[in-house]
């Protein structure tokens, strides 16, 4: 499976561009993205499921309703949440985007991302959209990564090659994420596009399905934000078959879904507020799969733990307490924890109780940047990874003073 | 109702004492406390819901199941938790501590709190026990108070007095906290003491009562502890008819109770591990008690909130995702947040849209210690108060290093 790096722009007939247009007050930063279909798509999203949120939110779920979708355009600085005049302003924008495309303004998802509970005005959209819509091409989806940034730190953007019925088809992502993030049945936004013939129906089923083990599995400081929003869009420009049922050709697209949103959810994970180090935990004999995805989220979602990680402390203590406290029917008598990186691993934990190690090589591991905790719970064969990311003093600082 | 200093001794016929008997490794802090009444008491306990705990919760939920004690044993520097012999160590401290005061070893209660996973040894225990039965008096609980600490900065101590049936009666409590709080039906390490007479039956009534609008509703960091404990002991000795059902006299109790718990959970909530500032929420108008709970513990949980509180940011877009992000069934289109301290109060959110106010004026009025958020959600007659800190760098800074 070969790796591409034109993000949403690698499958056929997709274009893309970003722009600044000043919604980021005092800065020359792009705050702007628009992607675009040469052609209709099939189209399957899931949003956030925390009770207040955007109004794009409330528009794109009505425009996405009938499974059909052909442009995004998205905002970064400013969420469009709790705001007054959200809906119609996000209504607003799709027009101006139909417009400008010569589309309809329900055929276009909007999405914004930024400060909660500041009025977004119109005047970036008048001026970025026709501006967006004139500089769209096959070799900026880059540029439309870079544009939906808010605390990021670098562009998350990536692409995969797989075959349906022997056709080459292509599955495309950018995401945003940084803070804010612990999603729930949804992600920070993530727009997903392929060129594969595919259902809406299938596309939505491929989507929920895959949430559980990528988006879902990571968090940074365990905020449910109000805009989260992962969409997936589908031309058919590559030509396969279209997939509308089970089978190979569905089971190659999935994997291939997989891979692209497991990516994308490590990079929002290492790329989180103040981060230094990506934390991965994996979960193996926990009674069934479901459990094990809540342990190993729990592990990565604690706050004691993450500060250890950036201490490079082998804190295992802190494991078990977060394993301890995870929801679920499990036994905890028995658990084996060990801590790794690409310079060596470490047994620090056997039956639930200490195992003799050297505190020095476990610190020297720790202080990788890609820090592995490995936990067996010896009990069954459920499996599961979560991603997340070290808590460290520029957490503190980015959060303290986000606004100003 | 008076508010005493004596903490666990203000009641009558209670004793306590405090030392140094070298578990916390090269220091002369204190860190073995014992508490003992004159005589045999009622007694009820809660404990951790964290699936792993500490081996002297198993013990001390073994000696207290009878709902008697007469005395309790804690150490702080070692949570006796995931050790090898910890339930054997447990017992035999409750068995030398009976010897010393020659009581039956199945009437001590013992706690543990500090590191995970580091086996505790009997060594101190047998220096610690005598020297500390020795030492006991009735002036002593506030060095009971600063033998159970950890990273906490100040012991935490309270009593008050109340009348049951025209008799005057006592109740005091001492605690630690300070990291891994996050209590679930229990707490941190809390002793509470009453020489009101009153049955182990309506103790545990009162106590589970309790919990719910004090120790379970504070947070520092979102770890729930495996090795929480409330402890509630009563001898008797103020001379009040028996308290064996409701009525006036209970309700007297359960009051003095809550005065004592709450300002202890409040304590406990200022303590937290680098906190500058006790952050206090205030949620009414909801559809009912229990979700005003749920609603006020999420928003002094959310690290986002916690950290725009250490930065002086009205950010109440934060507040707003953190009640969005509860569990519960609840509108969330008219919700209103005030933000106040002693220098004055500002509406920075009025039906669910920003209310304007001075950036100045609400940075002025968050630079105080202490700050409480107001949150009316306008749809019920539910209310209820939680209690957290701020996220700060001395946080990161504590827990990155804590065990060297």
């Amino acid at each position: 499976m070969i790796i591409k790096n034109g993000g949403v722009c690698s499958p056929k007939g997709f274009k893309a561009a970003g722009a600044a247009t000043g919604i980021k007050a005092g800065s020359s930063k792009k705050d702007m993205a628009l992607i675009v279909s040469d052609v209709m798509c099939n189209a399957a999203a899931v949003y956030t499921q925390n009770k207040v949120f955007g109004a794009p939110i409330t528009v794109t779920r009505q425009n996405i309703a009938d499974g059909k979708a052909q442009a995004i355009i998205c905002n970064s600085g400013n969420a469009n949440t709790c705001a007054p005049g959200g809906v119609e302003l996000a209504e607003k924008v799709c027009e101006m985007t139909g417009e400008a495309l010569n589309l309809q303004a329900t055929d276009i998802v909007v999405a914004s991302t930024g400060v909660i509970g500041q009025k977004l005005e119109i005047e970036p959209f008048e001026k970025g959209i026709p501006l967006l819509a004139g500089m769209i091409s096959a070799h900026k989806g880059n540029e439309a990564a870079e544009a939906i940034m808010t605390t990021d730190t670098v562009p998350k953007s990536i692409a995969v090659e797989f075959e349906a019925n022997g056709v080459k088809c292509t599955v495309g992502a950018i995401a945003k994420g940084s803070g804010m993030i612990n999603p729930n049945m949804a992600t920070m936004l993530s727009f997903i596009t392929t060129d594969a013939g595919i259902t809406s129906e299938m596309l939505r089923k491929a989507l929920s399905k895959d949430i559980k083990t990528s988006y879902n599995q990571i968090c940074v400081d365990g905020d449910t934000s109000t805009n989260d929003m992962v969409v997936l869009m589908a031309n058919g420009m590559a030509g396969n078959p279209v997939i509308d049922g089970e089978g190979e050709a569905f089971d190659s697209f999935c994997k291939a879904l997989n891979q692209v949103t497991v990516h994308i959810a490590k990079c929002l994970a290492r790329d989180g507020e103040g981060a230094t180090k990506l934390i991965e935990c994996n979960v193996s004999g926990a009674p069934d799969d479901e459990t094990a995805r809540v342990i190993s989220k729990s592990v990565i979602t604690s706050d004691l733990l993450k500060v250890a990680i950036f201490g490079a402390d082998a804190n295992w203590g802190r494991v078990l307490c977060a394993i301890g406290y995870a929801q679920g029917d499990f036994a905890t008598d028995n658990i084996d924890v060990s801590m790794s990186s690409n310079v060596g691993s470490v047994l620090v934990c056997l039956g639930s109780r200490h195992n003799p190690y050297s505190e020095e090589e476990a610190s020297r591991i720790l202080s990788e940047e890609e820090i592995t905790i490995n936990v067996n719970m010896n009990q069954g064969e459920g499996g599961a990874t979560a991603w997340g990311c070290d808590l460290t003093y520029d957490y503190v600082k980015i959060n303290g003073d986000y606004r100003s």
